[in-house]
């Protein structure tokens, strides 16, 4: 298993930050095979986190058009700064039900 | 570098939780290694993640007495459930300055 950990720093979040943001999960999990996504947001920061079978579809996924169209307008108007980093996940355990 | 993911759904968290989860970065940071730490809450989720040189400074970390019963506190008091994962960076890019 393979995640996408973006971490940023918000500069300002707009009424089509929500949409696209909805839009984006969407199609990674309908149309791209992400399993899993995760986000939280807290002041200026926000973390989000997606998981995937493997790194083919996180290449695959970071093509898609309507996903570089996002990344660029992350890039100008709603993030300062922000990271990605895809990982393998070499184990994991979980506590409670 | 490696990282841990910690995921969690949020019982309630009291006074000693605050003093707890500062005690164990400053342990984690200062004392096992770590690299760096970042940590987003919002509603009942919390969503930490700390990174690591060395699959082994994770191992020595899990095992530390304090953190031992820390672990302990969070699956008795804090948290419902959470997951953890250790992961491998296989790649990272930044955006921004």
């Amino acid at each position: 298993m393979y995640a996408v950990i973006f971490r940023a720093e918000v500069r300002e979040l707009d009424a089509e930050y929500a949409v696209m943001a909805a839009r984006m999960r969407d199609l990674a999990i309908n149309e791209y095979g992400c399993v899993e996504f995760v986000a939280c947001a807290e002041g200026n920061s926000e973390i989000a986190i997606s998981y995937w079978e493997s790194e083919e579809q996180i290449r695959q996924w970071k093509q898609n058009p309507e996903h570089i169209i996002a990344q660029e307008k992350g890039r100008s108007r709603w993030y300062k700064s922000y990271t990605v980093e895809v990982v393998e996940v070499v184990r994991a355990y979980r506590s409670g039900n």
